[in-house]
Order: structure tokens, then C-alpha cells, then sequence
């Protein structure tokens, strides 16, 4: 069954609020596997309602709505919706009850309005709103379900949860189970992983494995439908196995894995100790790896060296060698990796250092990073980034990517 | 002239993401005084694209679509776009020369795919995005307008600022010319501000004031409509003065005005040097600052200490001082601060210290921060936060009442 969601409000036309009502619904109407292809807003208009009603009849079995449940003069869902399906408006005695002890328990005035608010279309599953007052509905007319659930989120999320999805598994039939996995990546583009695995892209339809670019990293989503959550699972593993055989080396983690929070958990889960110098990031790097709770017990701290007069004074590092090579550079960064360990007796040092931009630094063009990673006194493994983005851009990416390569160092630890 | 907004993405559908460019898009549009009827999502399916174009064609005038314009197989905005109203696509040669310029500089291999982004509908005006790859494009065929806008609200946002908007004033013949002021606010909430300035609320109607909670800060937006800047200027400037009167000491900047560049402008105009030593913040003070281009004239660096036992070795602080006091306290802000402006022979010097949470830290509940800001050998100046936020959360805040702080020091040296 096909669902559309129609949310009600001039406010969400004039941009003064967003839509999230429509993510929510969306994202747990995907996991009881309903299928939703469009969301509509409208505003407080009955015509124009109107007419999104009846489009949205052509192309969907299930409507659902959100807004225009209140007391206001603004507030004609139900209204619309009654006469549009030929359906009266009726009072809900429980409705009432409910709306006139809540009046009674804070000691307000009940106004004429409010009773409007217990009216439900005739022959409706009354849907309860344990944080508000305006009662939800959900009927059956001329092959359409139409569900009704108030605007604000902190009504809508309870009620959909406790009683819209029972009423929806009802309507629909479904015995499925949806399981998802998230494989998340770094370190490689979308469209490049896309190319790599074309070959599972183009063949899998159960589970189905689809792409989506975050700010903060590259995922594949793998989503089975199964009649248990373990058949679901069986389907699953051997295509995260099939993708591992064919791009594992940029999977960082699964599912609510970050960058942070994986290089977290392998360094507390060893229990060796970290400190970092950084240049360029200016402590992006250490802020993001504190985000983790508990990580005091490994993350010891570092030293943030900007200037480049401060990078020799603080670090104690060779002006001959910085003279020689330059400051963004492999042996600049293998000096700031070692020195910032030995400084806080760590197990890792991590030495970031480049050329954010906008201009280049040191005879180095724009984008130009080294980070270098130490561990004890084995030889320091070194990466070269060569990024094009904007200044920031560059400084949060260098960050993230030396998160990364320190996942990878772990790893092998 | 009547609007449509049409998000295109399957990740919108299944919930995965929210549809904040709408929101963003109404905004500015009912800001330059165009109508949105209706705003409608459909998924990646050209099928269900092309019936939503036909439907908005009945309805809108101009129709504005964000997302599908990447390299991906899913990306078919473009190509339906093109198919429905019977233009064809062509390779853009700026757009294609920017893309090349793009993977030149990163190093990185260019796809075919990517090739696919520089293709624009016969006849556009080319709208160019300065923040990411896919240009994005305004055409006018059979009395409608279609802009075509990319998905990432990054990418989205400037270009519609500097490029849909100009277009759309042409395209819709407003002569009204619309200037917008915002004013930036910390240490305030949207409630609280509202409730001061609440008379200005009220009685303004050209300009407007509207307030716009972000998640960087409290904003108030003037918007005043005439016929030259100079005349909408003037109507901004004593409601500007008004809100001064009311809540000035809350006003940190203006317009693009963030915490960190009003901190690095100030700081630059008046060639004070700064080092930073963060306890909970972990060195997002500090790599927050070094946001601004050119910081490094002023900005020295800093360091982090977050396990306890490395703030008295690293900054030589009085373990006596830790034991007698906390590391959660004044004193201890206020050694942080001293030692790190000395050993980094700065103007100023910030100390950070605090129990981000969840749990307390050295006897002070989660949530309690101490800020000292030392400027050479006068008293520094110290603060308090009670902060009841999850744990991220409150390091944000604390570095950001930081900067708020270190601004209202500079603003009076």
C-alpha cells in the first residue's frame, strides 16, 4: 500500500518551521515497510487542501496528515477532509471528557472553541494524545484510509507510535520485518564507491543496498525484508561480505559508528593513550575524539602549535629541520607526531600540519596536508592529502582523515 | 507569482533526511514577498518526478527544485526536467572547466559521471556554486520558470542567495528591493528575547523584525522593503537602535557576523596576540578561532588539557592549587589562563575548565564550567556556566560562551 503524507500549515510554507513531522513518519513508515512517494505541505487554505486531497487519492492508498487539529479559526483539516469524503463531524464523548479535565486540572477557562476539538469524523479509530489535547482519527472510506494527527511533534510522535502503527499494520496486512545496516566509509567519493560495486547495486533487490553521501561520510544502507529479524540478518551478511571484499579498506564502521566514535572505542578497547600536535586543524582533531564519553582514560590532551615561531618553542623542535623542509611537510609532521608523545608519555602521537588556505604556506599550495601518526618508537607512518576545498573545508577534512588513519593504524595494533 | 518547491530524493522519502531546504527557500521567498503554495517531495523515480511537474504546472508559476544533480544514476533531475518541457542538455563550458579544475587540483580521478554534472538545459542561465560541483540552473519555457538547485543545503544556500534570488526578482519584475539586517544575539533565549523586544515585535510592519533561532545562535532579521537600499536602510537603522536600547548587551555582530569571526576581527583591528589551554572543550576554542583566514598573525596556539594529572605537568600548575580547589573551579580557570598566556608570551590568554557531563567531575555536577580570560598582568576576568545540556552540547556551549566573553573583553580594551 502506497502512502502519502500531507502536512497543513502556512507557517511551514513562510519557512518559519520545518518539516520534521514528515521525517519521522517517514522513517518508521520504512521500517513496518510501507512504501511512501510523496510528501505535500499546504497551507491553511480549505481549496487548496482540498484539491492536495484529491491528487493525492490518485496516487496513494493511505493518507496521513499532520496540522490544523487545534481550536483556532486557522484549523480546518478535519473539516475539509469531512466534507471532502462525505463523512460528518460527530463530538467524541471520550474526547470531551479528556479536553474538560484537562481544563479542570489546570484551572482554565474552557472556551467554545476547544470543544471543537473533540469532533471526529463519523465511524473513526479515535487515535489518543497523551501530551495534548486534540484527539487524532484514522477511518476507512471509498477504498482510502485517511489518517489525522495534530501539527506539533511532541503530540505526534507518541500518537503514532502508540496508535497510529497499530492501526496502519492493521490496514495493510503486513506480517514483513524491515532490518537496515549502515556500512560507513572514508576516505573515498560517492561515486566512486558506486563504480566499485555497480555489480551489487545493479543485482540486489532483497536486501537492497542503496547509497547516501553524509556530511561526514559516504554510507551504504543494506535493508532486507524477512519475516524474522534473523532471516533478515542471513540476507544481509553475505552482501556486507560481498562489499568488504570489494572496497573493506575505506569501511571505518556500521551503523552509528563515527570517525570519533570508532577510533574511541579501539583505542579505550587497547588501552593505549593518545596526545596530538596540530596546526592546521587547531584542535579539531583532539575536540572531535573527546566527544567520546569515557575517553580521559586514554586521551591525554596536546598542544596546539598555529604560529610557526611556536611550533620550534613549544615542541622543541629543530629550526634547522623546519628551515630545511618547510613546515608543511613529511618531516615536520613526523616531528610533531614524536615530540607531542614523548611530551605526554602517550602510546600515539598525531602530528597534523598544512596549508588550509586560502593561500599556500611555506612554497606549499593551498591544501596541502601531512599527518603523521607514531606509535612507541617504531618508525611514524605518514599520509600526503592533497584537498581542494575551501579553508575550512580543508582543515575539517584533514581532521577527519587523520581520524581515519588512525582507525586504520589501530586496527593493526 | 506563485511558487512551488519540489525536493527531489528517496533519502527525504524513507526519512533519512529532513527537508531543511524547503524551509530555508520559503523563508527567503516570503521575505522578497513570493507566495509558496505548496512544497512537495517525490523520490528518485522520473516516472513520479515528471506527474509532480506536470501537477505543480497546473498550480505554480515558477517551480523550484532542489537535489538530483550529482553524478549518480539516482540523480535524474536534470534529465526529466529536460524530457518533460523538451529542451535539451548541454555540457556547460565553465561548468565543466571548474569540475576538471576540481579533481586537478585534489588529485583525484575524474569519472565520466562527474562529466555528467556539467550538463545544463539549452537556454539557462547558469547559476554557479562556489561550494560544491554541480552548477546549478534557471530556465524559462512555456511560461513557467524551473530553477533547478543542488541537494546539499551547503551547496544550496549561497546559491540561491547570490544567484536564485537575482533571478527571481528579474523573473517575477518585483521593483521592490528588500534589505534584510540581522542582528546576531549569545547568552539569550529566543523566548526571553522575544518577551524584551515584544513592543517592536508588535508594532512593526515595514520593516519587519522576525526572530530565527539557528543552532549558533538567536538571530533577529530587519527586513525593510523601498525603492533604493539607501531608503530601506534608513528604516532599518532606528529599529536597529531600538533593539539596542532594549537588549544590546546580548548583540554580538551582525549578518554573517559568527562568534569566532567578530573574536578574530576584533582581535586582528587591535593586534592582540591570544593562546588558549582547554580542559573539557579539548581545543574547539581554539580551532573554532582559527575559522577565520589570516588568524595567524594573532592567533599563537594552545594546548589541551584534558586528563587531570597533564594540567599541572604541561602548565606547570600548582598541584596544590588542583587538590585545594578542583579542576572544576575559578582558581583552576584562572591558573589555565595565566600559565598559557605566559608561556605563550600572548596579549591574551583563555583558560577553559568543566565536567562536560554525564557524569560530575571533581565534586562539581556535570554541566558546571569556569572560563578565565587573562590580559597581560591585570585580573583576569572569570565566569560561571551552569549548563544542563547532553555532554557535546555543553562543550559547544562552553566554547562558544568563550568567544562571547573574550568579544565583550576586546570590545572594551
Amino acid at each position: 500500500m502506497k502512502v502519502e503524507i500531507i502536512a497543513v500549515g502556512s507557517e511551514l510554507l513562510l519557512g518559519q518551521i520545518t518539516n520534521t513531522n514528515a521525517t519521522f513518519i517517514s522513517s518508521r513508515l520504512a521500517e513496518i515497510g510501507l512504501d511512501v512517494y510523496y510528501q505535500t505541505v499546504v497551507g491553511d487554505n480549505p481549496m487548496r487542501l482540498e484539491e492536495a486531497i484529491a491528487i493525492a487519492e490518485d496516487r496513494a492508498d493511505i493518507l496521513i496528515f499532520s496540522g490544523g487539529l487545534g481550536p483556532t479559526k486557522d484549523d480546518m483539516t478535519k473539516e475539509t477532509i469531512a466534507r471532502h469524503v462525505g463523512l460528518p463531524l460527530e463530538s467524541d464523548a471520550n474526547a470531551l471528557a479528556y479536553i474538560q479535565d484537562f481544563f479542570k486540572r489546570s484551572a482554565r477557562e474552557m472556551s467554545e472553541n476547544n470543544k471543537k476539538q473533540a469532533l471526529v469524523l463519523q465511524g473513526s479509530t479515535v487515535l489518543a494524545n497523551r501530551t495534548g489535547m486534540a484527539p487524532g482519527m484514522a477511518v476507512e472510506k471509498n477504498g482510502h484510509h485517511y489518517l489525522l494527527l495534530p501539527g506539533p511533534p511532541h503530540e505526534l510522535q507518541p500518537m503514532f507510535e502508540d496508535e497510529a502503527i497499530p492501526y496502519l499494520l492493521r490496514a495493510s496486512g503486513k506480517q514483513e520485518i524491515i532490518v537496515s545496516r549502515v556500512l560507513k566509509f572514508y576516505g573515498i567519493g560517492e561515486a566512486e564507491l558506486e563504480h566499485r560495486i555497480q555489480e551489487v547495486l545493479e543485482t540486489q533487490t532483497n536486501p537492497t543496498v542503496a547509497p547516501l553521501a553524509t556530511p561526514e561520510a559516504v554510507t551504504l544502507r543494506i535493508t532486507a525484508k524477512a519475516e524474522t529479524i534473523d532471516r533478515a540478518n542471513e540476507l544481509i551478511d553475505p552482501i556486507e561480505q560481498q562489499i568488504h571484499n570489494l572496497v573493506g579498506e575505506y569501511i571505518y564502521g556500521t551503523n552509528n559508528d563515527t570517525l570519533s566514535s570508532k577510533a574511541a572505542e579501539l583505542l579505550l578497547a587497547k588501552g593505549y593513550s593518545i596526545a596530538a600536535a596540530e596546526s592546521l586543524t587547531a584542535g579539531m582533531f583532539l575536540a572531535d575524539l573527546a566527544n567520546e564519553p569515557g575517553i580521559s582514560d586514554v586521551l591525554l590532551g596536546g598542544v596546539v602549535v598555529y604560529n610557526a615561531d611556536v611550533k620550534s618553542e613549544q615542541l622543541q623542535i629543530d629550526k634547522q629541520l623546519l628551515e630545511q623542509y618547510g613546515v608543511v611537510s613529511k618531516e615536520c609532521a613526523i616531528a610533531l607526531a614524536s615530540s607531542v608523545r614523548r611530551r605526554f608519555h602517550a602510546d600515539f602521537g598525531v602530528g597534523i600540519t598544512g596549508a588550509a588556505g586560502p593561500t599556500g604556506h611555506d612554497g606549499e599550495p593551498a591544501g596541502t596536508v601531512w599527518i603523521a601518526i607514531a606509535f612507541h618508537d617504531e618508525e611514524p607512518a605518514t599520509y600526503k592529502l592533497m584537498l581542494s576545498g575551501l579553508r575550512n573545508a580543508n582543515r575539517l577534512r584533514a581532521a577527519r582523515f587523520a581520524l581515519y588513519y588512525l582507525i586504520q593504524q589501530l586496527s593493526e595494533k
